[in-house]
């Protein structure tokens, strides 16, 4: 029962390109984009050196590490999300579960750790040595000075459409690096970290979520594009009007990044910020990493050099000193 | 500095009524929409009767009381919200409180409750002797029988405009009686719970949060009465629009009900089931409680006539047997 004639994934940020190479091969093959989706989350929670998603992700201000995601499916509108879990080997995997609940299906906290493990998700420290290192020496940049500590809350957000029309979207995230126990962010949040419907398309964020969560962003994008915009024009206008409105009310903006992909597979990318980078490939493109820059009011990217990816990597495994 | 000639406010169900009496004479005497809108809702919260708010409402199914709220000024979109928290005496006031933060203004379970309680917030055994009864009662009558407990989930939420002109909203809530512990519904979740926009209006909405939250109503309602729709038209349509895509998409649609006001102070009420209540006052109509029916794909609604309200009373303090 082939309907589409095309498939694509998207992600933000570099670090999902290794699960989008293995995702292409997936949705080359048939296989779903549910499941293109969540092998390609699950690969950037299982890699220890990205510090913002799964293990090795960064603590919040105890030491403690504290997961959200979620998962939606946008054919049957399912979600299912998790937040502030600990000690879940795949937030992802347990999201996607819930996502087949009709009742119950966001959970948070020692409720959502303990209906894991009494349905047999995978208990595993996610605390890793390098994450405590990172941890100590914010602490002594930042806390032990009187300084805010908050920075970095790299979400990894994945959009995918496969061969039969279905779009999924998934996300996960160790949350706002030094947050407070308990906080949550936009990833788990439907409409705003994530929104899918196969009609349409999928969108996902990444950025503040405090912010985020203030415009329902991938909500808006799913429904620009759902009125005729190109996935780029509904990404960048939805960015920009966000940012201008939070501006004009609230007297800043705070990090605002989206990607997104429409049923024809075509994508787009927009950003407040000069280092966001996305990781895609669908049937016309081959798997590339994009690095984006904001020229005016439009965002601009470009295949990232190998220079950059060589600098990327030596940064997230130089010892931490 | 007076912007608004009108003010008005409107609440989801009869239990919001006292709370609107109260603070249509705070709107008058030119208070603001945030006092008005969290002075009601704690009104909610603190009455023992009502069963699905603050103290006295319904635990989850292992008989612990856990609530959701969220506070969200539609001049700054500021939002705070609060889930899964236990023991705090009003919900609402925290996360009005959560809005002020920059970071960290949507927090849950143990960490909520933690920061709550070194913030001052006052600590109160939030259930009682009538929801421990209602909860054994229950137990017998579903889970005993191997019978779904899933049944009332009724929100509070809270929509106001001051002679200022500004627009808050704001939502509390038990959740899901016989949830899970961890449950988290709509209700604390910007876009499907609740949403204000000062220069336009605000929504918010009732019933399964599961379903809610595939749609992002509030954020749509608020949206289609900024492109010129008055609320009732953008109550109904956003209902009857989530309600069809739920039953073609998911197969069937939980309950779903809705109320909103603009910023001229006209309301809209809009629910897919037959015993939906709101309570409502603006400066050009007194205080009332209206019983919405549906009609095909239109809700129609009257005031509550003196036998449904004593029918009301009666029941929520009945006996439990």
């Amino acid at each position: 029962m082939m309907m589409n004639s095309t498939w694509g994934i998207i992600a933000t940020w570099r670090m999902a390109f290794d699960g989008i190479n293995a995702a292409t091969t997936r949705l080359q093959r048939e296989e779903s984009a549910e499941t293109a989706v969540i092998e390609a989350v699950k690969m950037v929670e299982d890699y220890p050196f990205y510090k913002s998603v799964g293990y090795g992700g960064l603590p919040n201000e105890e030491g403690v590490v504290e997961l959200d995601a979620a998962f939606m499916h946008g054919t049957t509108m399912a979600v299912g999300a998790v937040a502030s879990i600990q000690d879940i080997a795949n937030p992802i995997m347990l999201a996607q579960r819930l996502s087949q609940e009709r009742f119950n299906s966001f959970m948070v906290g020692e409720g959502a750790k303990a209906w894991a493990l009494a349905n047999g998700f995978e208990q595993k420290t996610m605390l890793t040595e390098r994450a405590q290192q990172h941890y100590e020496k914010k602490c002594r940049e930042t806390i032990d000075q009187g300084l805010s500590p908050y920075s970095g809350h790299d979400t990894v957000g994945i959009c995918a459409v496969d061969l039969k029309g279905d779009i999924c979207v998934g996300t996960s995230t160790s949350g706002l690096f030094m947050k407070r126990p308990g906080r949550v962010g936009d990833s788990p949040l439907s409409g705003s970290g994530f929104y899918a419907d196969s009609d349409v398309g999928a969108a996902t964020a990444t950025g503040l979520g405090e912010d985020l969560m203030k415009g329902c962003v991938s909500y808006e994008i799913v429904r620009r594009m759902g009125e005729g915009m190109s996935p780029q024009q509904a990404a960048e206008s939805t960015v920009n009007d966000l940012e201008a409105k939070l501006i004009k009310r609230y007297g800043r903006a705070g990090d605002l990044s989206v990607v997104c992909i429409n049923k024809s597979g075509d994508f787009g990318a927009a950003t407040n910020i000069d280092n966001f980078s996305f990781s895609v490939a669908t049937a016309k493109h081959e798997p590339t990493i994009y690095i984006c820059r904001r020229e005016g009011k439009q965002t601009k990217y470009e295949v990232a050099s190998p220079e950059w990816l060589d600098a990327y990597q030596a940064r997230i495994t130089a010892p931490i000193v």
